[in-house]
Parts: C-alpha cells; sequence; structure tokens
C-alpha cells in the first residue's frame, strides 16, 4: 500500500473523515472559490499565504498558514498565485520536493511567455510534479455552482500518478476530467481561455466578405442606377429593400457552401480512387467549419425572413400601393386578375415558408443538447437528406422569384445580372454535382471507397489489409 | 493483489509513467481515432495488424506488431474489425486466454444476423471475456472531440470485472458509461446505431394522416366546391389559404391529443380504483410520445403563424383588397367602422399571439439542457400548468375565429362543417374532461390514488403494504 | 483490505459475478425503479418489505425478504419509505447497526418538519450512518433512462465512508454525484424538490409590476383620454394596439435593467477603491437575476415583435387604410411621397430588427447547451459587448419611433409624457453610465480595481498581499 499512500485521492477510502489535505498558495479569487468547493467536497484545505494572521475571505473551514506550513500538511498544492510571483516558491523547494504542483495560471495574450507558465513552474521547483488544469475552468463559475458536470477540467502533465490525483480531485468537485498528454501540452491549454470563438472566425470572414460584395452590388444596380439614369432618389431603399436581397443571397450562398466541400471530397476520392489519401489543408478547413457556416446562413435567413414580415407597415410601400389604387381610378381602369401570377408568387412564398422551416429544424438539430440525443444515422439523416431538402426547396424558391424576369432585358441594368442570378450560381453547382454523385454506379463506387476500397490498380498488401478490416465487398 | 494485477484500470495507480497496454485489433478509423485518443489519455496502444510493416496511418507513438504479439501484450483489446472477418481470431485462441475482448461492431442493418456480434465472437474465442461496448460512438465523433461528457458509452457483459476495466477506459477517455446488463443484451446494444427516430414514427404517423386528411377535405370543400358550384378557377388557394387552414388544425388537434392520454389514464385509474394496473398498451405507447407529438404540433404552428404572417404580402391579398377599395369608390359607398367586428378580430389575433407565445415556452423547455435545469415540481408546473394553459388559449382562439360563422347556413358547404369546426372536437373534449378531473371531490380521489390508496373493496395485504410504504392518508 | 470490506463499491473490483448487494426497503415506485437500475447495473438487489410474499411488481431478479433479512444481507439500504412511517425502523436497530441507510424521502412543502428527514432517521436509528441523497431524482426519470450524466445526485452526511458508498453506487448507475457536506445539509436538499423558479420570482414581479403599470398608464392615455376629450370608443385597441406597445416598453426598460447593476456595481468599486468590499444586498440579488430578466425582457420582445407582424392584417388597419384612400380621391388630393419619412421609418423598423435579431443571439447564447461551450472570454464577449450593441440599436429604435413627435403638443396628452418616453429612462442612464465608465482613464481604474488593486489611502498588508498574488500591476 505505501506506493499509494501519498495519493490524495486514495485516502478517500482510507476510512479518514475527510478526504485528506489539498493546499492552495494564494488567497484570490480563484483559490478562495476552489477551497471553498474542495471543503464541500469533503476535503481538508489548507492555505497558504505570506500574511496567514488576514483569512477573513476564506470559507469558513479552512486554515490559513504561511506556505511552508501548508506545503507540508498537503500532496496536492494549487498554485493560485500570478506567473510574475512565482519564484517565491524557489524557496519554498525543500518543502515542496515530491509534491503535486498544480499550475491553474493563465495568461493575458496569447504568446505572452516563450515558455509555458507551467514549464516554467516545472523549472523553478524541479523536484515536484506539476501538473496543468483547472485554468479553463473560471472562479465565478466554480463558486456560483454553474459549472456542472459537463464542465470538462482539462489536465497535462509528466507524472501520471500526479495527474491522477488531480483528475480524482476534479471528480470529486463533479467535474469531468480529460488528460491531455505531458506538460509540453500545457501552452496549449494555457491558449483555450483566451480563445475568442476561433471556428467562427473564417466563416464571419465569409459572410461579411459575401455581405459587403453584394450589398455594393445592389447599391450600384438599384440606388446608383437609379440616380444616375433617371435621377430619381431611391436611397431611403438601402435601409429595408436593399437589406432585405442582400440577407437572402448570402444565406443562400453560405447554405450552399455547407455542402460543396462534401460534394468536393466526393469528387476527390472518386478521383484519387480511395479514402486514404488526405484532403487539401483548404478542403479540411472549409469541412470543419460547416456548422458554423450553416448558423450564419440561418442567422441571414431569420433576418431575411423578419424584413419580408415587416413589408407591408412599410410607409414607401404603402405610398406606392395607395398611388396604384388611385391610379387605376382615374384611369379607370381594372387591373384583372391573373391566375399564372397568383399561383407563382403564393407557390414562391410558400416554398419559402417551407424551407425557412425545414433551415430552423437544421438549426435546432445543431444545439448541442439536441444534436447529442441523436445517434450518428440520425444525425447523417438530419444533416444530410433534410439540408439537401432545404437546399433544394429555397434554391427553387429563388428560381420561382426570378420566374419571369429572366427574359426580360430590363433585368439587366447597365448589363450586369441581378443578385438573385448571382446567388443561384453555388446552389445549382452544389445540387447538380448532388445529382451526378447520386447516379448509381457512381453512388456505388462512392460507397466502396467510403468503406475502405481502393481502385485496384493501385493495390499495395498493406491498403488490402485496411480495406479488409473495415470493408463490405470487393 | 494478483487478482487485480490483470486489470488496466488497475495499473493507473501503479505509479507507471503509463497507464498500461489497450490493444486495438484492425487499423481502420475506428481503431485509429480510438488509439489516437487512448494515446493521448496515457495509454500505451499497440495495434494488432496482418502486415504490420505498413503502419503509416497510425497516431504517432502506438506500435503495430501482428495479432500476436499484440494479444500478448495488452490484456484489454479492441476489435475494430468487421464480423466477417472474426474468424481469423480462432487462431489466436491460445495468446487470447483470459483476455478482456471489447466488440465495437455494429451491423448494416438490424437482424442481419441471427446472434448478435458480440455472442458470435464470445463462442468464437471462448477462453477470453468478451465486453460489448463503444458502438454507439462513432469514429468522426471520437476523434473531433465532439464526444463530450454527455456522451454514454455503454457496455454490458457477462464478467463485471471485465466490465468494469472497459468502463475505467471510457471514464479515462472522458466519457460517461453505463452497465446494460449481461452479454445477451449485446444484440440491443448493436441495434441501438441503426434506429432511426424510433420514438417520432408514431406521432409523425399522426402529424401525416391528419394533414392529409385536412388537406382533402377542404380541398373539396373550397377549391372543388367553387369549380363545382360557381365554375370559379382558385386553384391558386392550394399553396397558402389552403396550408394556413390545415397546419392550425393539425397544430390544436395534436397538442389536445398530447393531453388526452393523461386524462383518459386519470378515467381509467379512478375506474380501477388504483394505480397499481397496468393501462393498455395503446395507453402507455401514446404517453410515452406525448412530448414528440407536442413538438409537431409546435411545428404546424410555427408554420401556420409564418403564413399568417405574410397574408398582406400575397397577390391576391393585395388585388382582392384593390377591388375592394375601387368598388366601394364606384358604388359610393362608404362601410361604416364596425366596433364589434374590431374587437372580435383583434382578440381573435391576440389570442393566437399569445397561444404562439406560451406553446414556444412549452418547446423551449422541453430542450434537453432546459429540461435538464428543472426540478419535478417545475416541470411538471410547465408541462401541465402551462399546457393546459396553451391548450385553452389556443382553442378559444379557434372559437373566435368562427364566432359568427357558427351560424351562417354558408358556413356548411355540401352540409359538411368547415375544417375548424371538426378541429375543435378533441381539444373541447380534453378542456372539459380536465374540467371534469378538477372538480375538487373527483381531484382528491386522483391524488389519494395516485399516493398509493386503492378502493378498499379490493384491498388485498401486498397493495396495503405497497401503500403504506408510498401514501399519506387512507 | 479489512476495513474496505464493508464497502459496496469495493466488491465491484473483488472479482465477483455482482457488484454485491444493495438494500430498498419499501417496494413502492421509487423503490422499484432505483431497484431496476440497480439490477441492471450489476447489484444484488433486496427488498426488505412487511409482505416479502407479495412481490409482483418488483424487477425480476431481485429478492424480497423481511426487512430484518434484507438488512443483514446489504451494506447499503436506500428507505423507500415515508417519514411517517420511519418508526419501525427502531425495531431494526441491531440489524443495521454500522449499515449505510440511504435516506430518500421528500417532503410535500418546505418547513413541513422542524427537523429534516434524514437526521430524523440518524436520530432513530442512531447506530447507522445515515446519508441524504437521491431525493432530487425522480422515480420516472430513474425509470425511463431520461435521468442522464448530467443529472447530478446531491449527497449530504456526517460520515465520508458511507458518502463515498453512495457516491459510487451513483457513479454505476452512470449519474453524476456532489458532496453537499454534513448531515445538516440535508434540510437544505429536501427543499430542492420543492423549489418552484425561485430564480424567476423577483424577474416575473418586476415584469408584471412594469407591464401593470404602462398597460393602465397607456389605456388612460389612449382609451379614456379619446373617450372623455372627444367621445370616441376606441377600446378595441386593448387587444392588440395596446398591447403592442406595452411589450416593447417593458422589454427595453427590463434589458436595460439587466445592464444597470453591473454599471452600479463599477461605481461602488470606484467609490469604495477596492472590490474586496462587499456589494449591499439588494445588488447582489439584482445581479444573480440578470439572465431572468433579459430572458423575460427577450419574451417581451417575441409578443412585440409578433404583434408587429400581424398589423396589416387588423380589421381596423385595413379600415383605416381604405378610408383614407377613399377620402383622397374624394378631396382629390395626392399626398406626395415623402422622402424623409421613408427614411425614417425605414430606418426605425430596420434597427428593430437588428436589435430583435441581436436580442435572440443572445438568448440562444444563454442555453445552457450554448453558454457551456463558450469559454469564460467568449462568454464575456457575447453578454457584454453584444448586449450591450443591442441595448444601443433597441434604445436607438426606440427614439427614432417618437424622432417628429418629441416637440407636438398633441404627444403630452393631458400633460404627461408618452410610454415610449418614460421607458427611455433607464435604458438612457445605462448607457450614459457606460459611456462614462468607459472614458480611459475611469476604466482603467476600474480594471485595476478588478485586478485586485486598493486605494492606497486604505491599504493594508493583508489585502496587499491578495492583489499581489492576483493583480497586474500597481
Amino acid at each position: 500500500m505505501s506506493m499509494k499512500s501519498d495519493s490524495v485521492a486514495m485516502t478517500s477510502l482510507a476510512g479518514e473523515r475527510k478526504q485528506g489535505a489539498v493546499g492552495i498558495f494564494g488567497t484570490g479569487d480563484f483559490g478562495r472559490s476552489l477551497g471553498l468547493r474542495l471543503l464541500q467536497a469533503g476535503y481538508e484545505v489548507v492555505f497558504g499565504s505570506r500574511d496567514p494572521k488576514n483569512s477573513a475571505l476564506v470559507a469558513k473551514g479552512s486554515k490559513v498558514m504561511t506556505h511552508t506550513e501548508a506545503a507540508q500538511m498537503a500532496q496536492v498544492i494549487f498554485i493560485a498565485v500570478q506567473r510574475d510571483h512565482y519564484d517565491f516558491l524557489t524557496s519554498l523547494t525543500p518543502a515542496l520536493e515530491g509534491k503535486v504542483l498544480v499550475d491553474i495560471s493563465n495568461n493575458l495574450k496569447r504568446g505572452q511567455f516563450p515558455q509555458s507558465n507551467a514549464e516554467y513552474l516545472s523549472s523553478l521547483v524541479p523536484g515536484a510534479s506539476v501538473v496543468k488544469g483547472f485554468n479553463t475552468v473560471s472562479a465565478w463559475a466554480l463558486q456560483s455552482g454553474a459549472l456542472d458536470s459537463e464542465s470538462t477540467v482539462l489536465v497535462c502533465g509528466d507524472d501520471p500518478k500526479a495527474k491522477q490525483a488531480v483528475v480524482d480531485i476534479a471528480h470529486s468537485l463533479g467535474l469531468s476530467a480529460q488528460d491531455r498528454g505531458s506538460l509540453g501540452a500545457a501552452g496549449e491549454l494555457e491558449d483555450i481561455p483566451l480563445q475568442l470563438f476561433p471556428n467562427w472566425r473564417l466563416p464571419l470572414w465569409v459572410a461579411t466578405g459575401l455581405t459587403a460584395f453584394f450589398f455594393f452590388y445592389l447599391l450600384i444596380r438599384d440606388v446608383i442606377y437609379a440616380y444616375a439614369e433617371k435621377g430619381q432618389d431611391i436611397s431611403y431603399r438601402i435601409m429595408i429593400t436593399l437589406a432585405n436581397k442582400v440577407f437572402p443571397i448570402v444565406a443562400l450562398v453560405m447554405l450552399s457552401l455547407c455542402y460543396l466541400p462534401g460534394a468536393v471530397a466526393a469528387i476527390l476520392q472518386l478521383y484519387n480512387g480511395t479514402k486514404y489519401k488526405r484532403f487539401p489543408d483548404w478542403l479540411d478547413r472549409w469541412m470543419l467549419c460547416r456548422k458554423q457556416l450553416g448558423l450564419l446562413a440561418l442567422f441571414s435567413a431569420v433576418l431575411h425572413v423578419v424584413y419580408t414580415f415587416i413589408i407591408s407597415i412599410r410607409y414607401n410601400v404603402i405610398h406606392t400601393s395607395d398611388t396604384e389604387v388611385i391610379t387605376q381610378i382615374k384611369k379607370n381602369q381594372s387591373v384583372p386578375f391573373d391566375n399564372a401570377e397568383a399561383w407563382a408568387t403564393d407557390a414562391f412564398l410558400s416554398l419559402g415558408v417551407l424551407g425557412f422551416a425545414m433551415f430552423l429544424l437544421l438549426g435546432i438539430t445543431s444545439l448541442p443538447s439536441v444534436s447529442n440525443t441523436l445517434n450518428w444515422r440520425e444525425f447523417r439523416f438530419v444533416q444530410s437528406k433534410l439540408g439537401y431538402l432545404t437546399l433544394t426547396v429555397c434554391t427553387t424558391h429563388c428560381l420561382l422569384y426570378g420566374w419571369n424576369k429572366f427574359l426580360k432585358p430590363s433585368t439587366y441594368k447597365w448589363f450586369t445580372p441581378p443578385g438573385f442570378m448571382l446567388c443561384l450560381v453555388v446552389p445549382c453547382i452544389v445540387l447538380i454535382l448532388k445529382l451526378i454523385l447520386s447516379i448509381p454506379c457512381i453512388d456505388h463506387r462512392i460507397t466502396l471507397i467510403r468503406n475502405g476500397w481502393e481502385r485496384p490498380t493501385k493495390v499495395q498488401s498493406s491498403k488490402m489489409d485496411a480495406f479488409l478490416e473495415k470493408g463490405t465487398t470487393l
């Protein structure tokens, strides 16, 4: 049993009343919050402080003592001190010999120091086992209990026993824990709390770029064209009319951009005749941000829908409609009811409604708590089948918008195509590719490749092996 | 300690640098992804392969060797090979003696083989302890880290020690694990990834059936009636006008179908005089899919709401409205403002808005991550109190729609009642039943029964016992 | 090893086929559900019952015996009996000596008994170790499997070994567990299932109060004013017109009330020159319910938006619009198009749309499953940056609504300001405070204080210590 006796976790089984002592150096926010939770979980908590007499703020039941005293009492010590002040630890080297030091520190910006805080700590106190951990957890969340079992404590370190002791503490606090390898990974862990939506950067750039392009394109074709050619000032249209042209275009293009990389990947696999050749980097990165592309597309679609709903309460719409009625009466005309027009506009609107409703479903199933309840087959069904259906319906919605505009010369102001035509390019490419890839013989070939099959001319034994182990038929 | 020495999990406490060796037979997608995660968690990973020289794709740090060598090194071995190729394992029987084999395989369709893969594996290598597990986890999720602590690894097997070893590995990877019993449950676990929304089937059939019925019913009453009796072609109304009649009807009927089984159950309990008599199967199944019925009702309600929002931008609505104004002017009429009509239509619309908002709240609280934050009393409050309020408001919304239509003969085209009247039948039954069940003396009796009370004439000692242990008053 | 031999959890490693025996006294709903789950997890389950012969309803595989027999077989015993019937346990005192009794009971209302059920149980059977736990878990959830890894079992008790045994059982069932301290906390745990949205009370009162106040204020200014001064009956406006004035006001005021306490806290910290002085209680409570205030504001905003979308299908809107056209024609007038009006109304509407879309994003990120995927920096970014942007956009939306109304005398009926002016007070205060707090020198001072700095005149060594350990610069 001796080899276990220095592990804090083990003492929880040792029949004592307390789970054992855990040390915390530093009585700042994080130290105090952690102390409180450790106390609640049944640990004895000893704070190490420069001035142990002043302990007004630490949780009742914990002890405050000098750093050396605290180090002697506890096997695991959390270093809740900023990196700048680590140097005082060198004087405690004898007391810290063989102890587990948990580096919970974070930096203010990425790459602030050449060496990660945990590696720096390890170099200062070489006799201790340093574990990086708990730095992705906020003091506030720790204290408020907002930190539930979903919050995973990431740990890394070179000593597996030390890591296990920290993981056990995390589990005692009701948290999950994940081992992220050796102490060399500490820099990576220290960067995590400094990230700001890393997966959203590329999709946000794409969305911003598309929005800006189409906004200026339509501004020139609509507002500036009207001013230059007819001397009309229709600049008020910028706020809603233009926005309600830009957002649906961005939504449809970005939705199709979610499905394009899948089609490109299938073509590459067909071309390579194997799935074991790596995709080019740009394709990998593209495939990894499909969810974000889709959610930004949904956001644009929501804006389009809301802008559409308020059309009929806009001043200029009401004014135009009134003027038209008055003109009709003055001319004593009566515009006959056009059944084809009624069908076309109602079909156009109805497809929009259905496409939007399906798009909403796609968005809801991408909520973490919903997608977690789906198995792989269900997730694939929703994201692929329902996704392509949504794309088809929305593309048709857009085609119907232009049903009688394609052949009118007045559509091509200054010889440029209208926005909705430009916007149809990508979705149509995606749908045509999908159609081609769904041809039975091609689909069969892709299924074979995805099951591990490789084109016979290049067969090497190693790959045959891989195929044999996962494939279905030759 | 000897009896523990063969358990992989134990070695994590044994003070070694690594957590111990885990074997993986097969270098396919799943094997490689699993190997990577195991390496990250501190395990030594040994792949068994036919052709160990070709190991380009496995994660760095893992070893590739022959199956026999790998089997000798590891106590727990994941079989990442397809069932068709299991027979090569018979030749390894001596090396696999006493080992834990984890069957992670899935089939392509349900009931593909008479015996579950895991039981087949166990029959091939009788000397090993076979555990079924990890098959509900996808290679993609494993690799991408999308697999968080919410993802539960389900295991089953006949040897609890072997199961514990697999559970410990799952925990080391940051996953939860659940024991599903003996190896006989393996077939069930193998079916899980093949399920496609099993709980949604019945509700989807109900929704489809109701939608189809009301669509054709209203098609006949509206479009075909107008064509047959008046020679009008109003077929354009199919796309939106008809849809916007069908969806609210389906929404209201399905919402009331959520609450009907609860009322039926209460009546059955009153009739039986006990809660210990099982409900008929159809009622059980109905009660289990109430959430899905409600969400499909909400989806229909959303469609209804969106169709309503676009009413005033429809071609035929604008045309009709313009025509009416022109007619008024030509006839020099002036339609006086009707205060009662203004009240009725505004009340009708306002109740619709409120009902929809409450329905949305119901939907949001049924999101897994939201309902998990509610305690039982709060969940009951939302789903029962708020649910009945929503049903009452929506039913009143529907009643106000027909407020001045019930007595008009023109409402009953071809002597059939309009859709909204048919649709009121179920909600009104539910609300009347609820009203009756809320009468104090009946409500008191139901509360008694739900607390375990049974009608005295049938008292038997066993049931008295059950009541005594959970009941409140006699 | 002897000291471990009485722990149920340990037996799972002991190489037996079963995990060990767990006792359950009582065969009610909870007892039976728990028994089933324990059986599935590999435990041997023994029910203690008065009448062991009648065991029709317990899960197959479990045994039913007398209480004494069951107590002898199991180390951990769940007491699934109501508190009223606890007294029979006194007769079992010898058999229960040294056993772990798990009190899972709940009461019907808070403070029903002066002593918590678990403490009462402990006083009846002083020789046993009583652990309170599992009472926050419902029988239904336990049975249906709705209880996943997110469901945390809360335990408390005076004997850490006993608590550990219960925690181990919870883990075996796939549940998380959290230690809530000594048995003195049992009363608190027993109150948890009786809570009904405790965090929502204050925000709901605020929302109800604001809604009622603005409703009556606007009722007087609109409906009663029109009746008293002009003899018009416009009471039909109550249902929608008034509602659509009240809800946006409530939404904007409550949104700004989310951000006011943060500004007040910053001012208090500036005034105190330290963050270590506690905030007054009212401020603490206010800050803790900001999320709920925001969600209720969002709900009001949704109602406002939906009411806006149906404006143009309302009877009185259509009637007024038709009348206006007819009047124009009769007078042979033609209202010229007003570009400024078109700009102002479109900008007003467009800001409303954008503000609402951003508000929706805020709401979505407050879903537990979404906010859990954000790190601290991302969460702050969304709730603070996006939050203030939303408040600014919505306030501007409201200002544009009144752009040409502020100076008209007709706006001030009966010398009272219109609703939208009253509603602008709080948001404008918040935005001005934010602006002041963002002035570089003030912002720098707040950042210093939040990093632990204190105003020099009051420096005491203890606080210097705290600052030194977490602060950045002096």
